[in-house]
């Protein structure tokens, strides 16, 4: 791993598991971190989530051979702008937003003549901020890396080394196609799971308290996603527009034939869905990519 | 708790749990146990699941005061008709059905005379089968009575005391009511699963192996819940039609604004809903309906 000195902008769970791991992973190695937020740097420097906290981003990208942008989606292209003029030459940025087209050309507009090679960990909890980070966040969870056309092959070797270290699994794919793989496996779900626990709350017949107290019954599972920061999900849905939208159509258009089989009462389609879907669970547990035990392990109810 | 002699109809993921939950909390009562297939039958004595696993339902129930099938919603009333000449005088029949008012009305049709308080244990897992059940899953879990209009109140509090004994919570509502709350936080969730996950089985521009390898990024969620068994699911969509139907097309109503507002670029309708929706999860926490640590506790990334 060929990066000695690293940036890391945004101290939030994202920023603070990549201080953690790169200490825990990569020894050598010099981290720097920033946040706009006073407080955040204030509990980073306790928490140890870089070795310096500076105070401002130009003093923590000075000497860095890479920076990582870990703001928000729709922060990308301020938080680069505020560091542009103070990066060293022959600097990589990077980023681990979870969108990427729209990032892309953000970094490549506001750092021209700046290698830029955007990546996203698909790896997180529906945690934020600087106490919400921990070092083996990326243990086993694949990095995607989305090159710019021209980006040069051995950059993005090093970009690969470097979360390999951190015990990801490295895949490299274009931009476009990142955003329509991600709009079904993480946008979507979350914009389901919003619009379902928005949905419960504000119900005639049926109490907030009552949804609470029958959660067991299968919703608690979207509360957790229906709790992740908000800002970051907005900027995802401004920024993933087009990808969300087309799978969206396609998921309202599969909802609208269960509500026809439901009306139907035609148990055999319904059955058919519910036995393919199976296959699917066993294959994500396989490749670890999910807990194995029942319940995802969770041990409330074994009291 | 004054149930001496308990027959559990159906010794799957609840039946088993029932067993075994009787026989750690209550350890002066006898139970016996039938299920249809052979093989659950020979596996329940393996695992103790009741103290007699018997041949026949007729068997099972002959002494017993308390008789709870625990069968897929659609085989109650057959289940029922098979034992209901082997009854004694002054049982009572419960059973844990997911949806109420169909329920009901099968047992009453299939046991003229004989006392039916149905109810519904808010508790499970995605697994079934008789190596699923443990005894503490009703353990700080909800369970819902819902007894027929003139029910005998003192039977009624018998259940209770039952349930209560077992660890779990007990409410009692009205059949009707019970199939609108579980619509909400249990039968739609559940449809939306299943659906979504069916969804990403079948695009044409995104892999199922890119579905599997970045699941954790959200969709991870839902096959858990889309994993769960086929018939139990087919059933309650079946029996709770109305109720499920009237929900849904509440989620759809929202769930068109929400992608108006996407179409809109209106990020500030996204994030009031995004913001709202945090509180829920808050308190489903706080009232130890799920597990209070980030990612339902997890550890497959913790490695
Ligand atoms: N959470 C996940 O599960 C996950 C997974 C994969 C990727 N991601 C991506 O990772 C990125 C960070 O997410 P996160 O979950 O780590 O969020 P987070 O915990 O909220 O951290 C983001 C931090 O960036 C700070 N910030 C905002 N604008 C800034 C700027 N211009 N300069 C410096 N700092 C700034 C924020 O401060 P303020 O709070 O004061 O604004 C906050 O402390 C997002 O792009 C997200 O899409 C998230
Ligand atoms: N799973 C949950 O999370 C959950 C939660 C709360 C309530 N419930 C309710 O609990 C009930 C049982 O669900 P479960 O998860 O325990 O299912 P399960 O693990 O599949 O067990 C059901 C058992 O009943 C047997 N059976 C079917 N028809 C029968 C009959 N006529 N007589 C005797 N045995 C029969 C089945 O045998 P075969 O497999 O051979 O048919 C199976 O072994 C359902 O009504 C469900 O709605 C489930």
């Amino acid at each position: 791993m060929s990066f000695h000195r690293i940036a890391i902008i945004g101290l939030g769970l994202l920023g603070g598991s990549i201080g953690l791991a790169v200490k825990s992973h990569l020894p050598g190695v010099q981290t720097t971190g920033y946040d706009a937020d006073p407080a955040v740097r204030l509990r980073a420097s306790e928490r140890g989530l870089a070795d310096v906290i500076c105070s401002t981003a130009a003093k923590a990208v000075k000497d860095a051979d890479l920076v990582i942008l870990c703001v928000p989606v729709g922060a990308m292209g301020a938080a680069a702008q505020e560091f542009a003029d103070a990066l060293k030459p022959g600097v990589l940025v990077s980023d681990v937003g979870s969108s990427k087209a729209t990032i892309t050309q953000a970094l490549q507009d506001a750092l021209p003549g700046v290698a830029v090679i955007p990546a996203h960990p698909v790896a997180g909890t529906e945690n934020s901020g600087p106490d919400a980070g921990f070092a083996s966040l990326f243990q086993q969870r694949w990095c995607i890396i989305t090159p710019p056309e021209r980006a040069d092959s051995k950059l993005v070797d090093r970009l690969v080394d470097f979360w390999e270290a951190l015990g990801a699994m490295v895949e490299v794919m274009d931009a476009a196609h990142h955003d329509r793989v991600l709009a079904v496996t993480s946008h979507i779900p979350h914009l389901i799971a919003y619009t379902i626990v928005g949905t419960a709350s504000d119900l005639e017949e049926v109490t907030r308290s009552e949804v609470i107290k029958y959660s067991a019954g299968g919703f608690r599972d979207f509360t957790r996603i229906a709790a992740s920061d908000p800002t970051m999900w907005r900027d995802v849905f401004l920024n993933n527009r087009e990808a969300v939208l087309e799978m969206l159509d396609t998921f309202l258009t599969d909802l609208a034939h269960m509500r026809e089989s439901i009306i139907a009462s035609d148990g055999e389609a319904m059955f058919d869905l519910f036995t393919k879907t199976r296959a699917i669970r066993r294959s994500i547990v396989a490749l670890g990519q999910d807990d194995a035990r029942p319940d995802f392990g969770r041990s409330d109810h074994k009291g």
